[in-house]
């Protein structure tokens, strides 16, 4: 069975902004998931802010194994109940792609337990996008760099803990450097953050970022695997023990009483 | 100058359990800020849970290179203003020993991103604690190993991301392991989690684990460095780019304009 | 197509040792292969010690995705020249499994650069291999934890660099832990190293082993994925930079120098 | 006491060529030295290949705790034996700061376990050294970047593990990137690895480089911490078991025989 994915967008500058619009004219989640459904591995959808439940209802991201977040304006929106249910998705194995903004988004942020800042400039520079690891299956067919002739800067210090690994550093024309692709681990599920992707210049048209994308979902996608109960913290009695236990000493807790959280 | 370290203790148990009050009639904290204060080189001060602010007012905190934290039962209680402060001074570069169930607690589970859970069980059963890396500054002192007669089992699987380095792993009586000492970073800040502290036992008496308490928070502090306005994220105007740069393409923003959060 | 795994066994106590082989009638190496081709999706042949460039002539190793190496008591035999042969293919991105006492083959010690020691003991005595992330890939069906009544005790300070990611840690009956599940990275090859494997317990007929080792060679697969020349050090011309660039200053190469190796 | 460190060089270019010996008539190692020895608490001394046993006797190694290596033309010269002697002492706890040119040393290769390999040009162009994390002890006091007015252009991929930290990247005129400042572990060393260091170019007379070069000896030493026989395989015998502990089953070894290496 295919990858399921699900491209969820903000969908704010690319109902009002004119400009966005031409470029994205079925939204960037549109344009997004029409990219990864090139591969006949994947099978992706789209979920906006504006639909009920952000169109991200438990048992659709029950069926989901990778979702991709571009959200930019309307960070604050976002409920925070499908927040906190898309990181325990994250965290029973689900994979996520975190697309330029999303940074600053509250999945991201809740995730990376870091401040997630960064440096930008919008003056639609070259950015070349160096392939750290040119073997890294989400580097496939990239080449040992590419180039997007129109971003935004995004500079270093980015604000996020040391990553799994690096896959991606950017050079800028006006100066400054980025690690714009990176890999992380939160519980069973594996997240890859790519910066490029601002919503004025048409990135996400780019054969290679296409490309980086398709692999990056492959790369995330986790099919059949679910780490049950991934919050929970059980007791095991004494009675239970794998090896002959006798209990000694004082207890705080009775039996059967839960642990505090 | 000494190292200047606060204890943060939740002080429940310590007052309220007679039991734990026997073991540690200056509370927890006490005892660990005596263990701390052992070094010449460290100035460790208490603060508590039903202190103003939790004891831990902005200026207190900016003076202060690694702060330790003991909490179990009113980890909900800690105000989550308190707790933004405190993780925004970790970014900045001030240390975290994080100890027993202060996994659980809401400054662990921000800065983790991560469920945080294992499981457990109070059994005064053994615990023999194996020094993964003999040679790293928090193991300095201990040799291979050293056991805990006594100790709450703390299980795997540890819900925390991938550590920067594993620093203890521990054998149980009744059949698990423990990753017990683990590094991470966020930001500037190191953090150390270290698992040994149940309140019914004397585990903080305990002369090896007072020499790794020391250790970490010598490892821990960054004396002097701050990484400063850490959650900015500042624009970089086209007029002030290191490198020649004329603005090309259309923007999104109108110069001075904050970037959405 | 499916993944090409080679077993590669020292076999030499497989034939000299008479428990050894009436526990692997086909060798090690044999009851290996045979596990992983119970999965549709590897293809897994052997190669051996005494065969002509030990069974891994350079065009068979550049058409395997995975190579699995076990051996212990004829580390000292295995050609330098193989030794690097085998390398190389791991930088340009074939998988590599290394199993038990392989901890001090060569080719293992040469890719960590650290001294692969560590303690043992062999008194057929219980090891519980928990997994601590069991939404890895590696421990896809696991379960929490599985046994092996019969091993060789692995004991830490296991000397490794920091891993990419811990997947098992075991518990030994006679109080060691051992960090039996460990991945790591060089180049664009992914490592796994996996301790259980000891030659006179029957562990490679044990069902969850086998299911490890065929999800690990899933895992260290990247089918059409080649870090081409991958020890080269080329020189990127002035007149060849990406960006105008003028030459400035001295200069020590001549033009079309090979750098110094 | 002073951290010592030794400032090994390998002392070709800095005697045959006239340009190299203008920029540093004491040679690159004697002009690091000094810098080092601008800090109260560093005594530095130097070592070079002409010297027998390439002035690092293994009493003279066994008493430092931070090696600095800076090697170009002669990478080959050095003894198999000395390298060996280097990389223990780095496995027991000596820091190791591996400097430009060094990538390719066999120290620096036979620690890392991949290629090392790089990307270069020597066109005197500007290179900026971004900090990845400002407040890493090494990065102390540099500010959000630096630069250096001519510099050979070192570029990704840069054949090396993912590393513990990433310090610094660099940004070069022509349109490249490099990690320039990276951390690793083996054993019981910290080893860092930074980039800048041409000869040709007065590099090590830069401040932000002094500076850099101090702080990555203090981050790097750990003065009275030895990992005693490192490279040892103990076996543990049945009778000395930390827990009660029956022998089961066969064995292959017989009492007290060493494993096979």
């Amino acid at each position: 069975m295919a990858v399921q994915a699900i491209v969820w967008g903000e969908n704010v500058h690319d109902r009002e902004n004119e400009l966005v619009r031409s470029i994205y004219p079925d939204g960037m989640h549109g344009c997004i998931a029409e990219a990864l459904n090139e591969s006949p591995d994947i099978s992706a959808t789209t979920a906006t802010l504006e639909q009920d439940e952000h169109g991200l209802p438990a048992d659709r991201l029950a069926r989901t194994d990778v979702l991709l977040w571009w959200g930019h304006k309307a960070h604050g929106d976002v409920d925070d109940g499908i927040v906190e249910r898309v990181v325990e998705r994250v965290w029973e194995g689900m994979g996520l792609l975190v697309l330029h903004s999303g940074h600053f988004s509250k999945v991201f942020k809740r995730l990376m337990g870091s401040s997630c800042a960064l440096t930008w400039r919008e003056a639609g520079e070259r950015e070349r996008l160096w392939a750290i690891n040119p073997a890294h299956p989400i580097a496939a067919g990239v080449g040992p760099y590419f180039e997007l002739e129109q971003s935004e800067m995004y500079g270093e210090p980015f604000g996020v803990p040391e990553p799994l690994e690096t896959v991606f550093v950017s050079w800028y024309e006006g100066g400054e450097v980025f690690r714009s692709g990176l890999t992380f681990q939160r519980g069973g599920g594996r997240i890859f953050y790519f910066s490029p992707g601002h919503e004025v210049y048409p990135v996400y048209h780019d054969a290679t970022v296409r490309t980086i994308l398709r692999n990056a979902v492959m790369w995330a996608a986790k099919p059949g695997i679910r780490w049950e109960n991934v919050a929970d913290a059980p007791n095991r009695p004494v009675g239970e023990a794998l090896e002959p236990l006798e209990e000694k000493g004082p207890r705080l807790h009775e039996d059967g009483e839960a642990g505090y959280r």
